[in-house]
Parts: structure tokens; sequence; C-alpha cells
């Protein structure tokens, strides 16, 4: 093993060593130490956050930004009903017994296989045999066994345990209870009784409010939030299939006894994809091309399920035509998710896809293969790809009646509340005339109480009168006519009110003036229309800025091209390309500046330079503005 | 209040258009919609996330980067004794007062204060009085009064409440309770009495663990993960004061009853710097006049004991020299921080420090100042900037007895243990010769199980007996004086052991080989010595390099070349950089590849260049290797 762990040139690799070094310079430290320590639980270092916040930087690019996925951040707080439904409430846990003298608790699949493991290799001493160096398995980290017996078994015995070895992820807690009946298994360290198998869920529950009345756990993984939000994350794609959304964020499982270090902790962060696809279209993906010769080393289900692990060098294009693996879209992420490995350093010697066996996969999925490593500890799950089906949708569809299905309409019960004035300017300012400005900033800074109490006078006497220092006698009578006050939702961010602005000449649409390197997305791709034409300049334009590590959103929907820009002028997108016939002459292109709808002209080198250094704070839109051509081009609604 | 709020030209601020944008593009939306939602929960959909990262990502250049600060990311879940010993279990709490018919839960001192507020404002009705226009403060979201009635006051009542108004952030729970009882304080909607005020701990409350006996808590703040590693982070600075910490990540708090949207939610994103400063250096920062200059809105504490609100505009300096600002540290940090939030697209002109007064700080608190934002709903908090003197260190040395100060050994009891086998390398190569490498691979093979048994046979036999195929018979004998095997503490890391090897000629020193995009720390700098000279270079290097986004790090220690090198080999920092007497005379540097340790020598521009280059994946060590001018330097230990 040793040998195999050797790519870098120099001494053979020493385990010992690397520990020993990350630990010393601080790549992560074990939590509360000072206080003796929580087992499950780490810190990282600078080095280690470092390198954590490149990883996850990385990730970003070569998915959410490559494959314009809609990234969320759900919370981690999630109430009880919500996973109840998910089936996490239920099936999420693991089965432990109890020493009820020392008050040992042992994961029972984990200590039946130890300990059967264990008399196999006793059997094998006894019968002279040479008893094989087993691998350590890290996930199933064990209790230590005191020491092996050489006690000799049954032929028939022997194969009965060997029988139920294989199996052992298969039993549940009732079966487990009868393996230890049956092999009258005991705590390995004291020979005392165990206490029957009982579940325990691996959530943290707490108490949501003050009254305790909402019991809820920490999530368990990332995938409910992007569910739940399907149907808006869908209406924000335009109700165009597929999709994928993106999250990354802590996750957490309450590990019976988590001893492997860094591989089975109690809180983890978690990056986790979820492409939403239609099952009509056979599952299809629109760059599986782009990948269908990447090879993988893939170890399929019936090779397992023969004893064997030899892998296969596949082409995943052939896996896919072979059936091998299910189709493109899952062949697709396989490919890019060894891509992404290999980017982040992994060894492309020490990488295989191996297919879940029907018996071990989660209760959602319906296929799933894992990206695995070899580290010292043998081969270690690193990326699950599951092929979830519509398990999730279905149950919470089904228990809150929510359509979370393409094309239905959506509701959105805000629970914020607040007492809102509207005026119909049109008829407000022929009232007031001079005065309407300072009317309209009196009426916008009512309290909330005074609000609501004006709007029963309103409903009562069809008019308001309120308080205006300057303006007549200082009171101002507003009839009904010119005002609405109603309770509506309401919420609110600092930042945003200093950026937000709407145009003089667009009633309808406001502007977030975020700075180009804090803008969510940093530029607007628009053909002039879908002409076919066009479309190899956008996917020039979109590849060049996203190599550049840029955000590009693409609109090249029928609207106008003043109605396309007033959308993104809404998500705060800085800068807009216009792509028209003079582009596919000359290779020029327009670049617009959102707050100024300025437009310069220029070739794509220069207009990228542009955008790179607007995005990197380099420069100001005047800076751009005197260097390149102006454009006096048509914005037209 | 409406014209304040325009900045853009365009129409007048109009919060309503503004909300109703962020809410239909998906910057954020109520969580768990579909289950009707859970107050204070909030998910963050495309835009949202973008934006956050993108400001993540600015906050960690313009803080983290700039100053070398040391990035931890500690967990969320914290046991028990850790926040009791901070203070947090008993006072981390506001007051509820439940109304027992309703089961409604009212915040005590928030009640209290809307309804005397109302009760003036009723008086000044009945008195024919201009009723006030106030400033809806959502840092105290109320329970609607559901009118206000016009009932005189008698003149020494007004007084009396104007002055528990003015003390209403100073009361405790008793207090609140006389209060209600003495002004007879109800239900506002339904008129019913309430039970007395209870504290409600405002901190999410979980256990650790299958056994129930590990109460913990989710953090409410990231601060104190920060303090508990305070001595690693020294060792890690080289035991060098000043140094900062910094983390982000979300903290938890069970608010009664959170309705003011984004401003008070339970769940949030935080960040935190801790600057860890010596008293005794009268708390001077070196960076200091980068900033004097720094123009700052100043609210002071007694303006405001003046019941006034008038700023002053003041240069930092002036304020630390005047004492307005207590030390250099404090002021620097309050205009470091101005300038982030310029960066992020803060409004110059609607920014404020606000000092705290004596009776509203935080228990941990010695002085504060919170910058806060002018927002349609007044001003808003939103950084605080304390100094915390020595109050969490000295807590946390107190109850552990772990010594939490300067130039202090360090304990690091570590939870997670493991067999381990150590060879005598020198002594194991002249006994098995050719078969020395085989032996070793198949030490390093043997399971946990069999090490334990091992260490038991080596202890009682002076020697182990190993199967080795292929060996002799098959069987090798492996005296004591060859080999320890020791129970120790283990950690793993798949990537880490991808990337770690150990230099044939360097016993001691590993190297972590990251790519240049996933390191941690990108480039080392290391002049000659720690010679005056040198400075300026060091100096123009780092600020170059930073302004690009890529982290640096000096180490002008005294140790060789080589030593410094492999130090940071160990780090997996990619380039180096030596500043040596040519540097001086012609400014040319040499740039160091960590794998091939090949170094080039260059112009500054040339080597920010290719530094660029590698770092962003462009180009590889070769590409660099070809086109500058090799560098046969001495690279001594």
């Amino acid at each position: 093993m040793a040998g195999d762990m050797t790519t870098f040139k120099g001494k053979p690799f020493d385990r010992a060593s690397l520990e020993s070094l990350m630990k010393r310079r601080l790549f992560y430290t074990p939590a509360f130490d000072i206080y003796g320590g929580v087992s499950g639980l780490y810190d990282y270092g600078p080095a280690g956050c470092a390198l954590t916040n490149n990883i996850v930087d990385i990730w970003r690019k070569h998915f959410v930004l490559k494959e314009n996925m809609l990234e969320v951040d759900c919370t981690m707080l999630t109430p009880h009903e919500v996973l109840k439904t998910s089936g996490h409430v239920d099936k999420f846990a693991d089965w432990m017994c109890k020493d009820p003298k020392t008050g040992e608790i042992f994961r029972a699949d984990h200590l039946v296989e130890e300990v059967l493991e264990a008399r196999l290799k006793g059997n094998k001493e006894a019968r002279g045999q040479k008893v094989e160096v087993e691998e350590e398995d890290p996930k199933k980290k064990k209790k230590k066994v005191k020491n092996i017996q050489a006690i000799k078994l049954d032929d028939a015995l022997v194969q009965e345990i060997e029988e139920v070895l294989a199996k052992i992820d298969n039993y549940g807690g009732e079966e487990l209870g009868q393996l230890i009946e049956k092999y009258d298994i005991k705590n390995p360290a004291t020979g005392g009784k165990l206490e029957p198998p009982v579940a325990f869920n691996l959530m943290f529950q707490t108490s949501i409010g003050p009254s305790s009345n909402m019991p809820g756990y920490l999530r368990p993984e990332t995938a409910q939030g992007q569910f739940l939000n399907f149907q808006k994350l869908l209406e924000f794609n335009q109700q165009q299939m597929p999709f994928a959304s993106a999250s990354i964020g802590k996750s957490f499982r309450n590990e019976i006894s988590p001893r492997s270090g860094l591989l089975r902790v109690r809180e983890f962060l978690m990056a986790e994809i979820e492409h939403f696809v239609d099952p009509e279209g056979g599952k299809k993906h629109h760059r599986f091309d782009e990948v269908k010769d990447v090879e993988l080393e893939l170890l399929n289900r019936d090779v397992q399920l023969a004893g064997k692990t030899h892998v296969e060098t596949t082409k995943i294009g052939k896996a896919v035509e072979s059936g091998l693996v299910d189709n493109e879209t899952l062949g697709y992420f396989l490919a890019r998710i060894q891509q992404f490995l290999f980017k982040i350093g992994v060894d492309p010697k020490k990488i295989r896809f191996r297919q879940h066996m029907a018996n071990e996969m989660a209760h959602y999925a319906a296929d799933c293969w894992d990206a695995e490593l070899l580290t010292s500890f043998g081969w270690i799950e690193c990326v699950g790809c599951a092929d979830r089906s519509a398990y999730d949708l279905s149950v919470h569809m089904k228990k809150t009646g929510a359509p979370l299905v393409v094309r239905e309409p959506r509701k959105e019960p805000l629970k914020v509340e607040e007492w809102q004035c509207d005026l119909d300017k049109k008829k407000f300012g022929p009232k007031f005339k001079k005065d309407g400005k300072t009317v309209e900033a009196a009426i916008e800074a009512l309290s909330q109480a005074l609000r609501e109490k004006l709007s029963l006078d309103l409903e009562k006497e069809g008019k308001i009168v309120i308080d205006v220092p300057g303006v007549g006698d200082g009171k101002v009578e507003v009839p009904k006519e010119l005002i609405t006050i109603e309770k509506r939702t309401r919420v609110e961010n600092a930042l945003c009110e200093h950026l937000y602005w709407t145009r003089e000449q667009d009633e309808a649409r406001g502007v977030l003036s975020f700075p180009p390197t804090v803008a969510p997305t940093k530029v607007l791709i628009v053909p002039l229309s879908s002409h076919a034409d066009f479309k190899p300049f956008v996917r020039t334009l979109s590849d060049q800025l996203q190599e550049l590590g840029i955000s590009t959103r693409v609109d090249d929907s029928g609207a106008s091209i003043g109605k396309r820009y007033s959308r993104n002028d809404e998500l705060g997108t800085p800068l807009g390309i216009t792509i028209d016939f003079q582009s596919v002459k000359d290779n020029t292109f327009t670049l617009r500046d959102r707050d100024s709808t300025e437009q310069v002209r220029a070739g794509l080198d220069e207009i990228t330079k542009a955008i790179s250094s607007l995005v990197n704070g380099k420069e100001k839109w005047s800076d751009i503005a005197a260097r390149l051509p102006k454009f006096e081009g048509q914005e037209v609604d």
C-alpha cells in the first residue's frame, strides 16, 4: 500500500508525518480543546480556512458559474414537519446498543461486523491459516476488539457468518438484535451483556421560538431547502427546464461515536447540486457532447455483487451508450465531478466511481454512483451522485398541497406585515401642486400606529387629516381617491436601500446600483434576436468571461432590448453587451453601463478587458467611456 | 425623510417598490414557505447568494488578506460549559411576558416602551399639541397598539414616564415587572393581564452525542471559537503580538418575536474580527498613519446623554488625539470599517458612528462604537466595534486552567486515537537490506487490532513476528530496537494525502503540493535578512500582490533561506520571492517553484505577472521557466 501512495518524487508516503504536519501548522484542530474537546467537532485554522475557501471558490466557478446554476442559501434550522415529510425523522437513524453497566454505546451494525470478523480470523488462526491483513475501513470505525482468540469454528458456521457479513448493511434493528442474541455478542472490552438495539436519529433536535411549541432540527443535508424552493426557482428561471440549483453550507449529523478524524464529524461543510430534469426527455443533457470522451474508472454493481473490485476504464459516452451509466445527465455529472476533483489536486491514479448496490442506497435514491478516492485507509467515498427521481418533490407536494410542478402558479404567504400607504400620483400632483413633495414626505413618515388608525378614518370618513408643518394651517386633508392604506408584508435591507432608485423615464422599473465588484451578476449578454447567427457570439462571450471568473447571464428572449436591460437593472447587473448585425460582420460589440445607460463599441478583446477592469474595481465607467468610442444606439422599449 | 433617501438621480425613493423587486427577483424569500413559513427564517435565492458571496469576498480581501489576519472556522455546536463560562447562559437573554389567556408572548422592554409612548402621545393629543411623527425603530419592533387614546396626564406623570423611557434599556426583569404593575400595562390588543417577566435565553439548545449527557447550544456569536483558539493562533503567529483572528459563519439567536424582516432573524451570517493587542503598549496600531486623515461622522456618548443627536465630522487622527476615540487600534478599525462599507456601496451621506452609552453595552464590552446606516426606518446598527478588553480570555482561562496568555506552552489533548508504528530507519535498512521496503510496507498495512496485539508482544517478548509474503519463509521477526508501537492521536484528510510528499534530501520536512489555485497562501516573501534596505521591497511586493487579490506571507526571521522555504513547503505555499542585495540595486527578484525548487529571476512587473498567471491557473511553472531567465542561486539550509 505504501508504494501505491507515492506520486510525487521523494520519500515513500508516511501518514504519521502528514498528520503531524497538519496539526502542527493548524490546518485543523479539535474544537473546545481547552475544555477537553468534543468528539466529532473540529475547528479549522488559517491554512485550513484558506484551503476551504479556495476549493469553494473553484467549486462555484466549475459548477455554479459554468452552468448558470441557481445558488440558494437556506436555513439550517428546519421545522419538524419538513423532515418528517422528507423521511428523515423516521429513517435517518442508526441502531445503537447500550451496555447498561458501563454506559458505553455501540453502533449495532459495526459491533456485529467487528465481532464476527474477529471470530473468522480466530478460526483461521486456529486452523493455522494465514490471517489476511485487513484494510481498515474508516467508514466503519470500530471499538477495539481486545484480542482475537484462536478458536476453531464449524465449516457450516463459517459459511453462515460470511453470509451475514456480506449482507451487514441490509439489516434493521430487530434483525441486528437477533444476530446479537444468536451469536452471543457482548461488549468486546468487558464481556458485558448489551441492551437490544434502539434507533438513534442522527439529527440534532432543538426548539424554535419562545413557546417551545415548534420542534425543529439542524438540517442533515442541504438538499431539502432546494426542493422546498423548487417552484420559486423554476419561476426565476422563467419556467424553463431543465435547471440546477446549488447550495453550499454546514450540515449536522449526531454520529453515535465519531472516531475517524475529519471523515466522520458531527458538523461539516456540504456542497450539493440538484439538477431538475424532465424524465420524459430521457434525461438528456445538452452539454453531454463536451464530456463524452472523458475516461472514468467505473466499478459497477454486478462486479461488486460477484465479490470483485476490478474497474473498467471507460469513456463516459460509451458507458451511457451501453446503459452501464443510466442516462446522459448522470453521466455528464460524473465526468464533471471528476474534472472538478482533478482541478483541486486529486491524483488521477487514485480515483474510481463505484455504483451503489440496491441494498445500500439511501431511502430517496433511484441510482447512485460514488466518487471514491484511494487513501492510506483504502477507498473513501468523497462525492455521491444520486438519481433521486422525484421522491422529494412528490412527498413535499403531497404533504403541503403546494404545487411543486412545472407551470403552476405559486403562492407566497409572507409572515412579516406592515401598514403601507400608496398614493395615486397622477391625481396627487395636480391637487397639491408645489406642496406635493412635502405632503408625500409627511405621509411616508407616518408611524405604523398612526397608519393603522388612519386606515380606519379613511374607511369611515372617506379621507384622512395629517399634520404637515408649513403647508396651509399645518393640517392637510387627503381624500380616499388619492390614497390607500393597507396592511402588507414587508422585508427590508439597508444596503439595498442605499443603492436603489427608479429611472425618471420608466415608471415600472427600479435600478439596484451595486458597484460592479459587488453585483450578483456582472454582465448581461443580449443578442438582438434569437437569430442563429448570433448564437456562436453568445457562446464565445460567455465562455471567455467565465474563463475570467466573471458571471454572465444571457437573455435571448423575444422582449425588446430596452426591456431586457430593464429586467437586469432590477438585479443590479452593471454591464450589458449587445450582439447585433454589425457584430456578425466585424466582431465588435456594444458595452452598456447600467447607471448612465451610456454605451461604447469595440472589439472582443477591448470589451472583455474593459469588463474585467470594471469588475475588479481597477477602472470606473468614466475611464472606459473616455478611452473607447461612444456608441449612440437605440435603446427602445 | 423621502427626500434624504435619494442619492441616485431618478424618482424619489420608494420603499414598497424596492421590497417588491427584491421578493420578486428572489434575492430572498421566507424559508419553509410552502409549510406556512417560520418567522425569523429566510432563504437567499441566486441573486442574494451571489451578492453575499461577493461581499464576503471583499470582506476577506479588505480585512483578512490586507492585514494578514488569521482566519478560523469554528463549530456552531458549542458545549454548555463554554457558554456558561463566557456569560451567555446567564446573561444572553431577553425578558418576556406571557398573556396566559391568548398564549401571546411579548418582549417586556418593548411592550413597556410602546405602551408608555402611546400614552404620552395620547396626552399630547388631549392637550391639542402636535403629535410628533415618530421614526419607527425596527430594532424594537412592536406589537401593534390598537389605537391611541387621547387622555390627558398630569405634568408630573409625564415627566416620570419620560424618565422611564430614557432608561428603558437599563431595566432588569424585576424592574420591568414593577413598571408593568405600576403603570397597569396589559396586552394592548385584548386588555388581558400579563404574567410577570421571565428571562428567555436567546440561544437554541440541543444535545450532543447519543447519551444526552452533553447539553449544548448553537453559537450566538463567532467570537468564542476565536478566544478558545487564542493560544494556538498565537503560536501559529510565532508568538508575535498584536495579531487579529477573523471568522465568518452563521450564528443563531432565538428571537422572541422576530418581525423586522432581514434585520432581526434567527439565523444569520456574521463576520467577526478579534484583534488581540498588548494593553501595555497603549493599544497603538502600526498602520494608524494610513487612516489618520479618514473623516468619520461621530456621535459621542456625551451628546447622546444630553438628549441630542448631532454628529461631528472628525478626522480619526484628531478623534484619537482628543481622547474621543479611546485608542489607535479602535480608531484604526473604525476607519477601516467605513472604508469597507464604502467599498460595498454604502452611501457616504448616510453613515455615522455612534458610541454606546454605559448602560447599553454588552456584558463583555469596555467601550463600543456602532457603525449605523440611515434607512427609511431610521438609523440602523450595522457593525459593532467593541473593546472587549481581556474579559473573554480571562474567564476561559480561569475556568479551564488553560494558559490563554502570551508565551506560555500549549497543551493539545486530541481525542482521536490510533496505534502507530515507528521504525528506526537507520537500523532498519542495514538489517533487512533489499527487503527493507517490503517489510516496511507490511508494517504500514497492519490493522489497528493487530497493532494493538503486537504492542503487547513487543512489550512481553521484545520483538514482533509479522507475515511478509515473499520475504524468507513469509514470517519476519522485528526486534524492539527497530520498532515502537504506540497509541497516538490521528486525523485524516484524503485530498492532502494525494498531495503530500517528503523531499529525499531533507528528512524532516514534508511538502504539500497544492495546485497554486488551491493553495492557502500563494506567495512567501523572503528578504535575505532583516536588513532595513529590504523592508521597502517587502512592502511594495506584498501591497502589489494583495492588490491583485493574491495572499502573501512574509518571513523575515533569522532562519536560513532554505529553512524558511521548508517551513512554507509544509503549508503548501507554491511560490517564493527572495529579496537580496541584487534586488536593492536593480529591482529584480528571484521566484521559486515549490515542487521543483527551480528559480527564475526578473523585474517586479514580470514577477507579479508570472505569479498572477500561475495563481489563476493560466500558466504552469514550466511555462514561466521557459520564458524567464533561470537563476542558479544558493538554497542552503
